[in-house]
């Protein structure tokens, strides 16, 4: 069926191609990329944007010896399908299956394995500047980077370091006029302003318009500059905010024209220095669909193609974590107007466009900025407004040292909601969530949560919001249940017993609850009396809760979907190691030491034994393990 | 004395002040400065550059009710003067005393506690909005930053936001044409070119000038734009990176000229939108040995003026563990032309001076660019090269995803030496190293060591470099000690035994050893046989010896120079835990979790318990403990 597609054995096999075969094969990826994404949930939209720009690459390039980063790495398929990977595509994002993203494992032509956006500028000086110093200089580096992780700041870092050693790096700016949502912020203008009067055009019309102006300044000199400097601005572009970093810059060209992007990746192929090369593609390109809707089709979930239009091919089920929270802080912003809340170009994956919509003046995409939008929430809560900062566990980590200065330090009552916290599933290991629970609570004064249910979700939000510290809400991503009987409020650093549990006790943090539950009852129906405390708090610790349990219980099993490493766990740990207590009888459950791969949630959690089965184990393991050192023990 | 200086009660008193006054009172702050500087270690070239500029800013705008954030702070000694702490300014960066940095606690004039840099932008953008939200625009914000600083991403993810947001914010670069050390990068040479030509002088003759250049491409279009474009980037600067941005610029002005400095003040103040004011400022303006060299002038020691020249006070004492590790570095450098060095902006600091004069093409500085610099490390490393990224505890914090993605995920062999890890005495809550054990050890694949004394210090680097994975070293700002007797070799993840105690036994990590050493001599003499074992490894963790000291030793205690949560002892408690050991014979010593302030670094170890006398009761208070539960075990 894909007759050129099924053929290629290397990415080199495109140098020999000609256009209208290069063509041909464009239409092939595209078949192949709607006929897969109709199956299962995966970046869609921005693959079927770089068509073009993947042949034109590979036709150009060598990259079995060149380097290419593709920065974020979610507009990798159809690279893979070029590069060896055509026959085993139908396996991408399922356990075993080839990743959605970039990975050495599976290719040499995938250098780094990425996710998290910005760092390919900075990858690709360092890739070009190694190849250098070992006398490899003929290697060409080449970052391809999309307008809406431009605006994040190491890449600023990484030009500005390029412009200064005068690397010979080329980036290309692959600018579909989007983030995964709309783009926002002044280089976002400045762009389409790069697109609008391309090539200098109408430099004199606009010169002789804008000394018509309204001068602004005073001073009449001022008033002359500011003119002229107008005039100039409006006619003429050409990148001079890169030219004055130091890169030279060209564009823009169409990024869907084959001849086009070829003859202009030759041009700049063996210059000098560093190169920026404007694409403009346009993301869900070939796909009318997602051409349209290109924030739906970003990761839509499996749709059917109904006459040109796509609809989704199931719904419903319980409530996500995700729209809970932005419920939550729905209500809140109605209820208390000094409520804000920041995003970092997430407003559709943490659920946020109907509080945008209702408070425009309280909501804030910062871009993929997430360094800024933390350092932004720390001024605004010192005006005695109450932000909450709403982004992925996993992209929070770029902003550790702002969680440490901005606000831990001057311990201002901002609100990180962290979703996406624990496995993500498909994404896979730059996606997850594992790090958060021990990043966040080695800072002092921040309060820590995870909520066990529904219940806690919504009243969660609340509680942070009455307390004047820095708090943090981690939440998975999937959907949450509703934990039976009757609950207890929500108490600073006070855990909710479930069940006791005469044979054993489970502390369950967050995520996991209601699936300790299910395995207390089974475990209840063979016998063994086994039970479960939603923890609530990571910090401050629950020690009363702590004491009784080690003292009533022949053992305490935590559970997290966090890293084991300075964990949930550990902060357990510390807490009876502090007050006296016998660790020997604490096992703990979570995500261990490596990078964990992609698959659904549901079969990592069982991999990692953090599944019913694989708690009822450790519960069984615990239970075999006090058995024999108290019989020793009455031997003895 | 300080006639004016001494009647000043609040910074509003300036405003009644001629430029007479203000040149007088200018005058008085050099006084103080140069008279307190010489008694002891301070940011002084720094101070001394920003006098005018910090008269000016309260003479126009009055800070009681307006915004102003000083971006890292360390230029915050004049602010402070006239802001009610003339009396007391002699306390400054001691004990109980004034801080180095601007301190909420100490004055409403200071907002937030900085010292690391390029989150000025942000927090003002993020205190505007606000105040506007408030329905208190009223009050203007102001941020004065650095050049140094500006580089920095979050600093162009903050213009980038206010730029889109057409948030009222004044941000005054203040360029020094310095970092702490000369800076680097395409924005350095930009912010030349607009002190060299400002104001648009010569467009025209550079219009002619640059006609008659080479083109540099092919295509007879594109040669004449690129003629073009260098044509007016050339003759026209005027910020136009800025104003792409969606700022408007204005400057450069002279940063000491008190006239002007007010006349643009008075100017932008009631402007709307973000405005850019260059204000061009000389470090160590006033003195002339700091004006002239304001590398070493940047935290000079104590010093003497001997006719005009500078003569440090005190010198020698014991080799500092940074001295070792650079020593280490350039010999590893020397010895392997794989070996490459990264700092950011810390080549005094670091002691790299002779590395990068010796090896130019090998050393790299990014600038205050953290994030970016661990980035192109990674890129660097995939290559086979073997870079050292040379950054303190405290500032690679800002790298905590790259360390994540661009190097454990790919497992690329980066080292990462850990400068000023621990506590670092007067500079404060900021710049203490407290969680690099924490934010270090939760990643897979990286090996986390910490020497004990001079003979791991030098070892380890060559240590690190014989591994094929992600490694760090941290060590303290002190001096290194020689620890007596033979030495065992370094082995992956093994400790080393000093002396083995009956009574009890020392698991120190890395800056203490030899600190626990003279503890445990001290007991001995008391009669208590405690051992001390230095740990060398924080990961992969030494359970061979945990095991033994748990089985032979009645209780051990760990002691770290960093944050209790999270940290080496926790690690230790982990391992115990998984081994089903007893940790309640774990004694953890480190840092408590609150941001503990500035002193000399023995004072704040003293305070918390870390120093001899400290580490001697710990040991005595669990030899009590111990002896009661076995007393009780006995009687039961």
């Amino acid at each position: 069926m894909h007759q050129l597609l099924s053929k290629i054995e290397s990415a080199h096999d495109l140098h020999k191609m000609s256009v209208g075969e290069l063509t041909t094969l464009a239409a092939e990826i595209r078949d192949v990329l709607c006929n897969l994404l109709s199956t299962r949930t995966a970046h869609f939209a921005s693959n079927l944007g770089v068509v073009e720009l993947t042949l034109a690459l590979h036709s150009v390039f060598d990259f079995r010896r060149d380097r290419l980063i593709w920065d974020t790495g979610h507009q990798i398929y159809p690279h893979k399908l070029v590069t060896g990977r055509y026959h085993e595509f139908s396996t991408i994002r399922t356990k075993g299956g080839l990743m959605g993203y970039p990975n050495p494992h599976e290719s040499d032509y995938d250098l780094f394995m990425t996710g998290h956006a910005g760092s390919s500028v900075s990858t690709v000086v360092g890739l070009k500047s190694g190849d250098d110093l070992r006398g490899e200089g003929d290697r060409r580096a080449v970052a391809v980077i999309g307008d809406g992780a431009f605006p994040s700041g190491i890449v600023f870092e990484a030009l500005n370091n390029a412009g200064g050693l005068k690397s010979d790096t080329l980036v290309i700016l692959n600018d579909n006029k989007m983030s995964i949502c709309p783009r926002v912020g002044g280089m976002a203008s400045y762009m389409d302003r790069l697109r609008t009067t391309p090539f200098y055009a109408g430099l004199k019309s606009e010169v002789v318009k804008a000394l018509n102006k309204v001068p602004l300044l005073g001073d009449p000199v001022e008033r002359f500059l500011a003119q002229m400097k107008e005039a100039v601005k409006a006619g003429l572009h050409g990148g001079m905010m890169f030219e004055d970093l130091g890169f030279r810059y060209l564009g823009p060209i169409d990024g869907h024209n084959i001849v086009v992007l070829k003859k202009y990746l030759q041009m700049v192929k063996d210059l000098k220095g560093p190169i920026l090369l404007h694409v403009v593609t346009e993301k869900g390109h070939g796909y009318q669909p997602a051409a349209a809707d290109p924030v739906f089709f970003h990761t839509p979930p499996a749709f059917e193609d109904d006459h040109g239009c796509a609809v989704p091919k199931k719904s419903g089920g319980s409530p996500a974590y995700t729209n809970l929270i932005s419920e939550a802080i729905g209500n809140a912003m109605r209820r208390d107007s000094r409520v804000t809340v920041l995003t970092a170009a997430m407003c559709q994956g943490n659920k946020l466009e109907k509080v945008r919509e209702e408070f425009p003046t309280r909501f804030f995409d910062t871009g993929i900025c997430e360094s800024h939008a933390v350092a932004f929430a720390g001024g605004q809560a010192k005006t005695g407004m109450r932000p909450i900062v709403d982004i992925y566990s996993t992209f929070l980590q770029r902003s550790y040292d702002q969680i440490f200065q901005e606000v831990a330090l001057q311990n201002l009552p901002v609100m990180f909601t962290l979703d996406r916290a624990g496995l993500t599933g498909p994404d896979g290991p730059t996606h997850h969530g594992s790090y958060d629970i021990a990043y966040m609570r080695v800072f002092p004064n921040i309060v820590c949560m995870a909520p066990g249910d529904t219940y806690d979700a919504q009243r969660m939000i609340d509680f942070a919001l009455s307390l004047d510290a820095p708090t943090s809400v981690r939440y998975p991503k999937a959907n949450a249940e509703t934990l039976p009987g009757e609950r207890s409020p929500i108490e600073l650093g006070r855990s909710e017993v479930l069940r006791w549990g005469r044979d054993g006790l489970i502390l369950a943090c967050g995520t996991l609850v209601t699936e300790c539950v299910r395995a207390a009852d089974r475990m209840r129906q063979d016998g063994l009396d086994i039970g479960v405390v939603n923890a609530r708090f990571i910090k401050p610790m629950d020690r009363e809760l702590l004491e009784r349990a080690l003292r009533e219980c022949p053992f305490l099993i935590t559970v997290e979907e966090g890293c084991l490493m300075g964990g949930f766990g550990s902060a357990v740990l510390e807490a009876a190691s502090d007050l006296g207590l016998d660790c020997s009888r604490i096992k703990r459950l979570g995500i261990p030491d490596r990078f964990v791969e992609h698959a659904e949630r549901a079969e990592l959690l069982a991999d990692l034994g953090l599944d019913q089965l694989g708690i009822i184990s450790a519960c069984r393991a615990m239970t075999e393990r006090c058995q024999s050192s108290s019989s020793m023990q009455a031997n003895s």
